[in-house]
């Protein structure tokens, strides 16, 4: 596919305007996209402990201030209410509406939370020389429930999420250390190997994203999953959260190899 | 110094019972060793904020459960009420009594934080073969104010404390890379050189511990230091606070090498 050169800056920019619209993978010149949580203040400690305690699913980019929308360390001047391409309004655990801009849903009490997404550590895993079936076909990753518990946290309490990529023999060792090198993206693997371990009865059917297919000799690979917040936070019926749409993240101006170094 | 054999449960034990006082430097079979900041909940959720934001001085270990004094997750069946050698009860800001029991002060709305300490990357560097001054003299690091700002959670605002090592010139690459293998524990350094970049004015005067030697070719690297949360947190004068006396550390049951892998 043909390289979008606009910077973070410009594609926020482009989005808050409405002239960009749809998912963003592959934009933003390699830097950090990261996943949206926004919740009450009085259920933000717990989720906060909740990130804090399961730091592979829950990598914390950034916390705003309460009732603030800019993101200051990662992305100054950007508002969280418009620069995301779609956003979707939970009420006590449902859907409620999906909608393009959250400002008439904005108040003084909501936190905002950025969790570090997948994309980053797939570009770590590209950059090494190691293949990603899901990419070369245009596909979204195979995502499951499994029996890894989380640690609770006040109301926040369930089963981890986990993405799956299968990833040659040869590569397992590469797609670990690569991706290590990025706990603020989930960091190293935490599975490697046969399903049933984490309680995955049939890799042919992830509850999330789609079916992967398997090279002869590839190993399935397991990554903890920003998906695991949000499931946690919908289980546990929040009177109110916005989310992103899935796919449509938030684009910082944190360079992906700068993650690796903060 | 002959190494002492007892495991970080038998140290709590001995603790506990009154056996044992004193300093914890070189206790525990190389397991993680953590500064203690107790705080009540009132106050836990800007402080675990400050903590997040600023993980290199803040490396948070754990994070107890309100009124809980069993850090689960690092040392199951420790109390932290009276498994640590020393503790500084502070009123207002003001150091109030120096106890070693914490029982009678014990509320069901205080919040304990466990925050990883220099002993693990200190371990890491002499492994590495790097030697370290203080160590072989029996002395204290030296620990300076720099002009570095902590990026502020509700009142809690401060500059970075950072701690010195002289480390020889041709082993700073090795004392950066062996030391950022523990963000658990401060990391890699956050200077390495010229202390008046960082607001340090006398490397001869540090603002706590002990004035460091310098072999010729000997360069000053600093790291973020866990001395920064109990600084940021006094300077906000809360109402209330425990810590452990300096020195006095809780031993978890987590070996050091670990912490690299969690």
């Amino acid at each position: 596919m043909a390289i979008d050169p606009r910077t973070p800056q410009q594609i926020r920019a482009d989005i808050r305007s409405g002239k960009l619209s749809g998912p963003t993978a592959g934009l933003g010149q390699n830097c950090v996209q990261a996943n949206l949580a926004v919740l009450p203040k009085a259920q933000a400690y717990d989720f906060l402990l909740f990130c804090q305690r399961n730091p592979k699913p829950c990598p914390l980019i950034e916390v705003c201030d309460a009732g603030c929308a800019e993101p200051r360390a990662v992305a100054p001047g950007a508002d969280l209410r418009t620069d995301i391409s779609g956003y979707r309004i939970y009420q006590n655990g449902s859907l409620t509406a999906e909608v393009r801009d959250v400002r008439p849903y904005w108040r003084d009490d909501l936190v905002a939370f950025l969790i570090g997404c997948s994309f980053t550590f797939e570009w770590a895993l590209l950059d090494a020389g190691i293949r990603l079936w899901h990419i070369e076909q245009g596909k979204g990753v195979a995502m499951y429930r499994t029996s890894i518990p989380c640690r609770s946290a006040g109301a926040f309490q369930g089963p981890m999420v986990v993405s799956m990529r299968p990833i040659a023999a040869r590569d397992v060792a590469k797609a670990v250390t690569a991706s290590a090198r990025f706990p603020g993206a989930h960091g190293a693997p935490v599975h490697v190997g046969d399903p049933a371990t984490i309680g995955i009865a049939d890799l042919d059917r992830p509850d999330y994203g789609d079916r992967q297919q398997f090279r002869p000799g590839d190993v399935p690979v397991f990554w903890a999953c920003g998906v695991t917040p949000q499931a946690v936070a919908l289980a546990s019926r929040l009177p109110f959260m916005i989310t992103h749409s899935p796919g449509h993240m938030f684009l910082t101006d944190v360079p992906n190899a700068a993650l690796a170094a903060l």
